[in-house]
């Protein structure tokens, strides 16, 4: 199974996601600037994948820096910080990872030698973590999954999204591993194409079978009684279980509740924001109109078209069936759901 | 306003619509088979101008026949709507039109040369009373239409599906002609991006205010409370209301109800097939596998991906606030709503 971003030698090697399925890229970063380039152009991207690369981009910041001082450093992290803070504002993990990854800097103390190897280690264990974290969710959501099933999914919440398993595909790929007879109906998420390109791609290599729809062909599969269970990722999780994630997530959720099909979410704890309240308070990714205007570098529509692109939508908490974590699967209300942490 | 299929000199010249909007082409036919072509290859298309095509394609048989009696001439367009009939099975004008013409040739009795005559002028009828009929169901339409409006619109049921007007585009301009201050949001509609390619293509030549979206994102739109209206055509509509229109239709009337937002199908009743009691009857075409696998050409997923390719979908009569139909706004419960013809 691929891990879409690694550390080696002080350098972090990262698969470019853009060019996926076509060729396989790997682009070499030694400096924190070309992982927020990565993630502003979506090289890198999915919740717990753009949590590592934070991650390591302060351990890029942290190797590559001249501080003689453990203050200095400190100073030269949190600016780091703030770069990769600007680059997208939805997906919790890359703020989460930050937050963790400076607070590690602060409990170093010593010398900047010491800082340096603390930082490196905390962005080695967060991927670590990812891996064990994402096996831990699929265990947990293949018990949902009968057998045989087909089940649908929206965006890339894979291998590629993570550290390496992937959250919903996670799920996917335990049940798969657990000997059910599974099959995917993979949305293929315009505006990027996510499913068309990368899950396809990823469940193509585990030979799980797969068979590609377009985002609008969800409702004819489900009205057809193709559909068993939906599964798709999370970007953000408010405290009530209003889910952020890719956009067009919000409708498949209103038409499996329409058809009485199990819809879950399965995302780390990383991903809960418990300080929200709801969803509404989520800030939504608004992106470029060139992403909507063309496909693949191909324009579809007259040139200078207006476009809306929100790169994410809320679903509520009301539509989703069951949460499933690292610590198991949370069911209705949240509010009271969360494990202690 | 553009006619997307003229009759010119026993000759037909059509708009090739699976190159708007990057080229404006002409085609010029001769022969029915040449129609024939332009459906299944959706060079022309949208179920109104489907049912001109097919009585332009049987004028163009009896135009170009040898035939020396009218019985001769009969059977020579009888085969020929036997070919025209293969093509594409979904939309109800279609056949309808292949009716009325073999019904006006065998009325017209006489000698090939007087059938001929009446047949080329059954078939120029269709395509005036068709523009007639938009504009009856835009006056109608024009209406429920609020002021202001933002309207959500799927696929094109524009001039270029019609003998020149609209039926859900048709709508559109009898508001904005009414000195009503509308705008639209415009589907992309994939696979075959009608939406982004059609309309928004129509709607800037008419000046309309309109935006781009990608089909995933209605939802997130009517969430946010952006959508006043959603308006869309059919191709083929059941006794109690029941509508099949390009696939991704059936999710917006799904997300129109969730939200409180009234569901509008505008059609001729050359739509209507009140021999089918309900949608469930309706033959929905699948197509190729390329259609979904690329856009305008460009692969987006892996190349041998099994896919999934309905080009319509049925939206349930329950979900359907009213039909917009020449005769006026029908609601239901529709089987009884239908007037007399």
């Amino acid at each position: 199974m691929i891990s879409p971003i690694e550390w080696a030698d002080d350098r972090v090697r990262l698969l470019d996601q853009t060019r996926l399925p076509a060729a396989v890229i790997w682009l070499e970063c030694t400096r924190p600037e070309e992982i927020a380039h990565a993630i502003r152009t979506m090289q890198i991207r999915g919740a717990p994948a753009l949590g590592i690369a934070a991650g390591f981009a302060l351990a890029l910041a942290a190797v590559a820096s001249p501080d003689r001082s453990a203050a200095e450093l400190l100073r030269t992290l949190e600016a780091a910080a703030g770069d990769i803070r600007a680059t997208r504002p939805t997906a919790r993990n890359l703020f989460w990872a930050l937050e963790r990854m400076l607070a590690r800097a602060q409990q170093a103390g010593g010398d900047p030698a010491s800082i340096r190897r603390d930082v490196v280690a905390e962005a080695r264990a967060i991927q670590q973590e990812d891996i064990q974290t994402c096996r831990d969710i699929g265990r947990h959501g293949a018990a949902l999954v009968p057998d045989p099933a087909t089940i649908l999914t929206h965006c890339n919440a894979g291998a590629l999204a993570t550290g390496g398993y992937g959250t919903a595909l996670g799920v996917i790929r335990a049940a798969a591993e657990a000997g059910k007879r599974v099959q995917v109906l993979v949305d293929e998420t315009r505006p990027l194409l996510q499913g068309a390109r990368l899950t396809a791609w990823e469940l193509a290599q585990e030979r799980i079978l797969a068979t590609l729809i377009t985002d609008s062909m969800a409702g004819y599969c489900l009205q057809q009684g193709k559909v068993d269970i939906v599964v798709v990722g999370a970007d953000r999780i408010a405290r009530n279980g209003d889910a952020a994630n890719k956009i067009g997530t919000y409708p498949l959720a209103v038409l499996a509740r329409e058809h009485g099909v199990p819809f879950y979410v399965a995302a780390p704890l990383s991903t809960a924001d418990l300080s929200l309240a709801s969803g509404a308070e989520m800030p939504i990714e608004e992106r470029g109109p060139e992403e909507v205007r063309t496909v693949l570098g191909t324009p579809i529509s007259p040139p200078e078209m207006p476009v809306l692109n929100p790169a994410f939508d809320v679903t509520p908490a009301r539509l989703i069936t069951a949460i499933i974590c690292e610590a198991g699967v949370l069911r209705p209300p949240y509010e009271t759901a969360w494990p202690e942490r």
